[in-house]
């Protein structure tokens, strides 16, 4: 149970009649025409400006995770939609609600582990004993290491060479990046199995490389996907599919019924 | 009733097992490193890059509708992640999903209105006499004209002049932000009050401008509070109000029964 | 804006360390075991017990509500249910989100026009020409008349006529009842078409019998399909059927993509 | 990740022109006027219609879960309506999204627990050797026993007596019921403190007695907690308070920011 506090806090933004400031920096004068939107929302979780390197990952890592295709998350959106055009925001709202455990949720795993690994600890660090350690507890636990492997994109997956480089070539390329490689290689050696670090687990270990604590990391794919599924809504207006994928569904069901 | 149709299609992304495309540029290649987060949103929106000079006027309202405090869309985001703090996708999308009529609503009631006006409209037009017969029209209905006045932010908000500006100087600002201009004017002149364009009336001329249609403007601000809820709910972990929030209105309900 | 008040207030239950009220009933002695779910529901809405005749006409539309297939809305449901199976409630909140105006509007629609036509209206009402007057009015508004015609139940929907045989027998079949009635024969006279009262317009007219405020409709049949979700959310965990609707659809998209 | 079928399928329900069919039994014929909301809840969860004794039982616990006062659910649910009042779904939606681990989430646990304990274990089973061993399996890892001790409801929660009542009278207080007491005195031994079973835990035991599976559990108070929220809204729509709450809260971290 929570305490009590005497006085609530935010430090967020504040507004006077003449002002809007926003983590300390005036909006109008210091934020708009400053900053971009990946800038903006990197000050809005750490309470400062990036650097031009952190600019340059952050804004890549929210980029990775905007579009996927028809996920559930957008077939929800449009289906939504379709009953309450009036109120976008909902689609919005029941798109994201599916960004848990299974598809978003790796994200946050893969952070949680190399936070748990590394956070505090002292170097100099043996990476390759740390991932062995890891990757045998895991195993242990017959849970599936996060952010390792993908049904589609084999034997690796387009994204993370890109989003590690783009990493390296701004300086935050550090021991998180390097345990989530040793780790990869672990697994495929103690399973047997092609295990390439996918999209989640690269963007995992960069938000451990911008000190993001991994209780938020899940946040970033939330606010990416909130703008793709918007981008979801507006073709639905235009080119309406949910209808016919319901219709189907439907009848393919009712068929089933009136032969059962 | 919507048609059946034979096939359905979407233009939005495309992945193989090698490939991950999104609105017809790579993904890894054309997108990460060379987009930042707004312009990636312009192309989720338009299906093309944005110039240079729509880049910094989209990002720019993007970034204005963030964040604004603590308002009732970040209040029901940390009640909801107090109870489900597993469940972060939730506590945003039940922050969204509030972004109705009342608050963002007047953005998109702006681009609906100078779309409206303006829209197939043949040169020359006159504005003032647009300006007027609009006025006009919304105070024959008795409807308030969307986009003008503010609660807090007298006699001007702080956000205008600045967006403005950003058009002006990127050449995005024409005859949709003249003529919310001249409704200003004329709704002052019609009422006898201070009525001056508040940030969603700018917003929603300025997205005019940028050829979005009125019917997804109230998106733009859904993808840019999707990131300040982030924020809401990473401080409501570290600096929790949520439960004190709670308790003072629970016990003041509580009072007033027992004296009932 | 709303005024501010001195003590905020609400009527609607109260707990001290040994009891737990709701609307003014003692929750474990004077509910539990007396009430049934409907009842409840008919209480927390109006603040007092319903009568046997009000509790056998409101559990009825009520349960009308609940389910009708696999609608947008369950499918919306599922989708969510397969990301994150963690968050339920999530995935039933995903899909109340689409009952907007489309599918559970009319419902609303049809309660605001009786209410609208007949409330506060002196005795003796002439419902013909009532009736004539409200079919005229939304003919030439151009708009449909809520309530009226089903595109798959022909030409009655089924569900009507037993639930005005309901609040027949209960003794609250009114003039709102009447008026539907009387509107149904007018617009299919007005338009040469089959009209039928759906469902939503049964139930529409019996929440005005029930003295339910029009804007509180929608919310019964919110209500109603929680319970529906719900079920639809236990099926998909024993007969998963959103992974396969997901992957035809990617597929179908996909192979369009690779074509165009 | 799961399977592709050939035929998707669905039990729940199933419309043609002149029939609605939901689990089996016709709407209009079998349903209405039959059975009470409650009685359909269970139909919609089970696919039969409860026995008289299930009937009462099975009310009784969904009614318990409606209303508990001015939660962080029914505070969500007000803010969202404030913003979005022509939304009433999404409100409700908003109000569910919180109902997670840390509310409802006990109930899921307590039947979680006892169905692991209890569920395939052939008779006689010593339920004081397995409550004594559940809970040494809790307090060796440190974990809170779900179901038991409430902050405000001491020493006993009203609730729960009047439920296990309820159970017995209708022949439903099996040993689901008396381990879940079992495991209230080995962990108040245990820990030397007050533990008593709370609404949840009663409800979470009753829910095994009814062969409910523990991961629809969670379900029950959602449906029931959507009924809820209706009347919240409801409420706030005719004594406004969430602009009061909001309005305080932003003063207050205004003053503190101001101060700051």
């Amino acid at each position: 149970m929570p305490k009590r506090v005497a006085r609530i806090t935010s430090d967020i933004a504040h507004s006077t009649r003449e002002t809007i400031t926003v983590r300390g920096l005036d909006l109008p004068n210091e934020i708009l025409g400053h900053l971009n939107l990946g800038d903006l929302a990197f000050l809005q979780l750490t309470g400062r400006r990036p650097t031009p390197q952190e600019s340059a990952v952050f804004n890549a890592i929210v980029i990775t995770l905007v579009e996927h295709g028809l996920t559930p998350s957008a077939i929800a959106a449009r289906m939504t939609y379709i009953g309450a055009p009036e109120a976008l925001q909902a689609a919005v709202a029941a798109g994201l609600c599916g960004l848990g455990t299974v598809f978003v949720g790796s994200m946050e795993g893969a952070a949680r582990m190399l936070e748990a690994a590394l956070t505090d600890r002292p170097e100099p660090v043996d990476l390759e004993a740390l991932a062995r350690q890891t990757v045998a507890d895991y195993r242990a636990r017959r849970t599936i290491i996060p952010g390792l492997g993908h049904p589609v994109h084999k034997p690796i997956d387009p994204r993370t060479p890109r989003l590690f480089q783009i990493a390296a070539e701004n300086g935050l390329s550090g021991r998180y990046v390097a345990l989530m490689q040793v780790i990869e290689k672990e697994a495929e050696a103690a399973s047997g199995k092609q295990l390439p670090i996918n999209a989640t687990g690269a963007i995992g270990a960069i938000c451990c490389e911008l000190a993001l604590p991994s209780h938020i990391v899940r946040g970033i794919g939330v606010m990416a996907r909130a703008i793709g599924l918007v981008g979801h809504i507006l073709e639905e207006s235009q080119n309406p599919i949910a209808f016919e994928i319901w219709q189907r569904a439907e009848e393919e069901i009712g068929e089933g019924f009136a032969a059962g």
